[in-house]
């Protein structure tokens, strides 16, 4: 039977993804939509400014928006996706969790907290039980798990594949899309024939959150990984799908074949939602692009190529789906994960 | 008096970039241009396209473009700036050398052979002494000397700069405008909405030819730098404009301050091309951009910003006009040289 | 039984459309794809540089590409779909139709001859009985039909539909996306951050090509339709999706809601390839955009919206995917077209 | 001796533009400049986010933006340039003029009301007297005149040069840059590989605000003209430069090489601000393209190109630079007039 799932901040990009990817879904039914004030009340097909380049399923188009409070929402329904602002979200999920509803968030508060999951399901999905500590320690009847920051979800998997020949360190180099910022976040004057070499608080995530989901957890606390990580973020003319140059230093130092072997060796899972390999290495030194390849694996895979051996650490590149697997995918899978592990 | 100049391959965008900087040049005087057999005997305003948002100059639409061999070009002519493609450039060139003829080239032949100097005048203008060698080994009467790859000339003064703190290590990230590959070397299919996260050659060319511009030459022999650059070269949609992330370690740790200190401390030359300063540094993390600072000093400086301290080196990026500071005006610069120098 | 089919210029923009629009075909087997001489020979999945954002079917890429020659395909090949370059395509398409083969093209030569049909399958099903025309004149056992140009198939069915109101005269503007040029033909240094107002032959095109295929056949005799129609063409920076501001004075003077009703009252097919409904209209005056709506109905339908009353006549936008509706899907619809009338 | 300006609203795209324009300006002196509340009081540098690829001239840089009110700006500050938002400027403006500033306006609000000069100097300098109505009716010591909006003064300037043979209808679809909605006005998620066919409000300006610019003025009472003009306007991913085609009907039917003739013809004036010729006619049909041609007469004048006989009337394509022809320069030229008018 299907779980009744609904969506924290349903009308904005990251909502909308999340609409077009529940369509259909196998095991969650969407049932409510939630937005600001201004919108609650209103069908959601006229409260939106649907921006997907395929039409709005006209089951969502009918529901009634509602305000973005625990006392709007069914009791009925398991399972919520947040995709606000991080400055709403901070107070909004804490409220819901208390009331007894299960979070599975993209926003960006709290994701550094001690007793807060922070889960790729592929990459570190015993983190989970990481939602025992947080009950205990708020006291709370729901929960809250986390996803990463989309730039992290496009390096990590790569990363922990690389962890087997010992990480200690890694430079990288983003070429990220304007969907990241959100509808309004890039202006068109700022990045026609343009690029920006700096996106707010991003590289710190990435130094960050890196750690953690690559970090150990040992049913009582969570070690960070140690590899030390120096990012520099670049906003590109690019709709949508972050490219990223990495460089990464290991203990071994393992050749190209070997790496691409890492690559292909990560599983992927068997949730609805998963793809079929987690990430597709490509052979011709050109690819991944963003345009070309954003969608392989209907945009939940990693895309890699470009591997090399240099004497500053392997050289490669990795592409992901930043609103896909990078946001609105990533919370869904999450909630698949979240499924089949029992917590819902 | 003015030195009587010429341009092999002046149909070109370096060319067309080439005959806008020597237009009103106060020591030299455009008398020549050359291009493929097919253009040649036609007056120039109808043999090139011209397309730079200035009009061509009146005097230079009416030369006679002549083929691109030392027989047609008058003997008073003292200086050529080559911008041919490399493939014709290798044999061309030497043509040119043994009639006499002296040649600042940007094509990227021979740039890397023993005796033929690599040259940005504000970095390493000794190296220009290389020519006596260069007479010396192949007999010729005229001489070659090079600018570097554009990729290069944005990096390789900031480099210079942090060496007084002991270069060991760079990892160097482009994001370089789609003029690089010349008129119609992207095609708009392959790049809007995208980005390429490879360049031929170009990788090879950040990794050789800076540790050869930052080498020492000892009057008979050049040493290159023995720092270990590594690269990933991307091409966006940007058009005019590379901006590169950097990452470089030092023997000692330099904070931030002084970084930006020695940045600013790079000494410009007194030649007309110059730039008041070489290097401009930014406060606003936001900056150096393509779009909004690739005109800095004339399109002839160089922009930097973002400096950090990191575990992993310094970083900072860094920033250059590719078709002006990057080619064109590298080779006019380098002709300036030549003629303070008593080359020509 | 499936028809097997071929594919003459299979490397290029619209072949590889062609091949992705066949995958799966439900009547059309891929048996042949052909290119230049130094194509043939290996496989097609190495001969072509694949561009479509979603895989290479596998079935195509282990086809060895044959020589664009009868003799290099096998006689139970039933129907072949061209997509040449049109000054190759003159004479090649004559040999193919004199050795018995049918022709489905895209090419843009011989569209405005006397016998050869223009067809767009919902519009003017009709004009196919030009075949038996071309047989007698030609003495051919094979046969060539045409699709228009792009630009015309996204007016035309909206004229098409006008046309009950008395069509007079038409101006119209475009705004065409790169990939109409074919692959390479815009350059990136073109059309970045511009637009260009002219694209050659397009708008003689549009006032030529939109008369035939508006035109009535007697069972001998085509005659073109007497509307006056202007073209302005330009190109601007967007991938796939040729926009259109049309003006249209016609002898009534409807209502946009009639003209609207017009629209959504031409009927399409029941062929594979048919969209549900052939123009689709949209009421958010915003709309159609090239990026969100060219894949309506699966890029096979016409997009409108924007619909006034003026003045100067009823004013309106119309947009389809320029190389599927436009070109590979077109020239199947048409092979579908041939194959239910019997032709194959 | 200079006349002392300011600017109302100088933080805004085209605030910036005119504080670009006025630098080194030979009759008009910069002395203050206005904002919002929020950078009341603060150096202009630190105030304004400034985004021209040029630097910010350093006697502005300094200057303490003041609040957009008459009380704080001094009685001997002659001439104020506002480029307010048309809602703000509604009230403020009169407000202004009340207390006697003389005003060159770039806002929308109140161009069309029959009191106000809506001036375009090289086309109907004589509007001007208008303002005498103006201070009749409206009791002011100070006045407003207003320059037409960006797409109209790209247009009218041709049209006011066909009007020699009976001007009678007009057709116009525009490729209008992002710039144009200012600085935050079309966001990267909508523009980038796409165009909407769309601009609220813009088809009506250009209906009503070019019959009156065309218009004549009796010494008491402006007539409009009559001619019929029909727009569809469109914003496509340029950042300057607007992009027209017109097919314009006439009484006379004139050659393309009379209408040439009849562009070339229109005079400019000796203004500070004025191009060398008004109306560049270009003959290569490609031309005029945004970023080769936005700049013509720096950025002041009128490209034209690709004009054709067409049985729907003469045919042919204008573009200016649109935020300096079209919005700040049209305003300091205003002011320009004002002056040699003895209106200051």
């Amino acid at each position: 039977m299907a779980v009744r799932v609904g969506i924290l901040g349903a009308t904005g990009a990251v909502g909308q993804r999340c609409i077009q990817l529940l369509d259909g879904h196998p095991e969650f039914e969407l049932a409510v939509v939630t937005a600001s004030e201004s919108s609650a009340g209103r069908p959601y097909g006229e409260a939106a400014k649907w921006r997907i380049d395929a039409p709005i399923p006209s089951s969502v188009a009918d529901l009634t928006v509602r305000e973005t409070d625990p006392s709007a929402v069914p009791d009925d329904v398991d399972l919520l996706f947040s995709s606000l602002p991080s400055g709403v979200a901070a107070e909004v999920e804490s409220a819901f969790a208390e009331a007894g509803y299960v979070l599975s968030s993209n926003s960006s508060n709290d994701r550094m907290a001690d007793d807060v999951p922070l889960v790729i399901p592929e990459i570190n999905p015993g983190h989970l039980d990481l939602l025992e500590v947080q009950r205990d320690e708020r006291g709370w009847d729901g929960a809250v798990v986390k996803n990463p920051n989309c730039s992290n979800i496009t390096m990590v998997p790569t990363l922990a594949a690389l962890d087997e020949f010992g990480l200690e360190r890694v430079h990288v180099s983003t070429l990220q899309a304007v969907s990241g910022a959100g509808y309004s976040g890039v202006s068109s004057m700022e990045i026609i024939d343009n690029a920006i070499p700096h996106i707010g608080g991003e590289e710190s995530k990435m130094e960050t959150e890196s750690r953690k989901l690559l970090g150990s957890f040992d049913g009582a606390e969570l070690s960070h990984h140690e590899a030390e990580v120096s990012a520099s973020c670049n906003r590109i003319p690019t709709i949508d799908g972050h490219l990223e140059n990495v460089w990464a230093e290991t203990g071994e130092d393992p050749t190209a074949a070997e790496v691409e072997e890492s690559f292909r060796a990560v599983e992927s899972l068997d949730l609805p939602s998963s793809p079929d390999r987690l990430i597709e290495v490509f052979e011709d030194p050109d690819r991944p692009q963003p345009r070309l390849d954003r969608t392989v694996g209907g945009g939940m895979a990693i895309a890699a190529g470009g591997v090399q051996e240099t004497p500053a650490g392997v050289q490669y590149n990795c592409l992901a789906h930043n609103t896909i697997r990078g946001a609105a995918g990533a919370a869904v899978l999450n909630g698949e994960l979240l499924r089949r592990e029992g917590w819902i």
